[in-house]
């Protein structure tokens, strides 16, 4: 029991569409999940639709197992989490896909979990979900409540592979400048805006607010700074040079030690 | 500007099939929004698939605007969101669809804000993300980290959806029951396991709390402990007229004032 998104079980009663099954088995597995059983089936959903549409998740619906009844399908599980968008009878004490995500995900540890989904056009039957030891409720808009099933299997595996904290999101390469390279920065760009003629004493404080507001906006990387300080320097550089060509005395130019 | 929901822009560059973009249509819906705009387009997206998958959300699909490139989709725009599966290039100052979600909402306040989406085979390209203020990064198990596009698509919608807290729970109609009332219901199940012959005095005290550990570890409303005490009451009276049939003085039944 290493992994706990191995124990939940994606059960689906009766699905009518296999588009949307092979959709599931994709979900499922952009979530980790890889346990499908289709309980009280009735049609026989489009294989080729199916699998066209699992893409590279078809091991998931080729090792599916099938039930006659849902409490077959759920027999071996200790949780049973049905999902509804609605409220109502037996659904009071639902909570959302987010809430539930961490409580079922610790109980995972070492039980085995079923999620229920009805079938597309009713959902589940209230005897299905008297099966059920937790209800799931799937937020919608009150202008539309009804989620395809696929999106509804989605957003529930989603919240358990968030809850798994398996996802390691892209780690910051670029730090925030230090203080230091940024005031770096701003001296040279000071220095720069005199010398292409932008602004003269009188206005620089001003204008250097200004430029430091715009830029202390969002973040700011090294990288970032050094490219800023880069275009400064050079922007300087044109300037002094025409002020010799023209036998202008240029400025000293101010020196930080950074190359 | 009252509902910043209806500030995101949905905007598909260059999807390939039109049961994608109907389901999307229905993604938009379910969590409040609206525009859908379609750049970039090669391919004609089988309409008749496209208005099956929408479902009852078609007029979001009929009011859509479409734009030779994503620089006009995106031109009136303040924020312009990309979306990515992957890591990388332009993707070192990604958030994830939940970091970004309050974030991108509060600026939907007052500002137009664009979710883009790439093809489904390739994703944004680099000169794609360059027009991308932000980056968003969808979570995905590292061995199947390609998601459907209209999965891609709820992921945000739902995310924003939910930042937006515009979905109200169901209200806990059932209260926790009062610990004076469950006092009472144990203290009815105790006359009623010594009256049945469940237990005797020397093993009453174990037996109790055996009893108070299991109905203690879930909710336990006012309602559900009425129920619990009417069957003790039930199965006591049973118990006790058994017992007159039989000749035997039964022990007084304990009264608590409740009916």
């Amino acid at each position: 029991m290493n992994d706990p998104l191995k124990n939940f079980r994606v059960v689906l009663v009766n699905p009518l569409y296999g588009g949307n099954v092979g959709a599931i088995c994709r979900c499922m597995a952009n979530c980790g999940i890889s346990d499908l059983v289709i309980a009280e089936r009735n049609y026989e959903v489009d294989n080729d639709e199916c699998r066209k549409r699992a893409m590279h998740a078809e091991p998931i619906f080729d090792n599916r197992r099938e039930y006659a009844t849902l409490a077959e399908a759920v027999s071996d599980c200790g949780l049973v989490a049905g999902t509804s968008a609605r409220s109502g009878l037996y659904r009071s004490h639902a909570k959302t896909a987010r809430e539930w995500a961490p409580i079922l995900y610790e109980k995972a540890q070492n039980n085995r979990i079923a999620l229920v989904f009805g079938t597309e056009d009713k959902g589940l039957s209230k005897e299905q979900l008297a099966l059920c030891t937790q209800i799931i409720q799937i937020p919608s808009h009150p202008d539309y409540t009804s989620l395809n099933l696929s999106h509804a299997v989605m957003i529930c595996c989603y919240e358990l592979f968030l809850a798994s904290e398996r996802f390691e999101p892209n780690e910051e390469l670029s730090l925030e400048a230090s203080s230091a390279l940024r005031e770096r920065m701003f001296s040279a760009w000071e220095n720069t805006l005199y010398d292409i003629g932008f602004m003269k004493e009188d206005k620089a404080e001003h204008m250097m607010l200004g430029l430091r507001r715009i830029l202390s906006r969002g973040l700011l990387t090294e990288s970032d700074v050094k490219i800023l300080m880069g275009i400064a320097r050079q922007s300087q550089w044109n300037a002094l040079q025409l002020k010799k060509v023209n036998g202008q005395t240029p400025r000293p130019i101010a020196t930080d030690g950074d190359k």
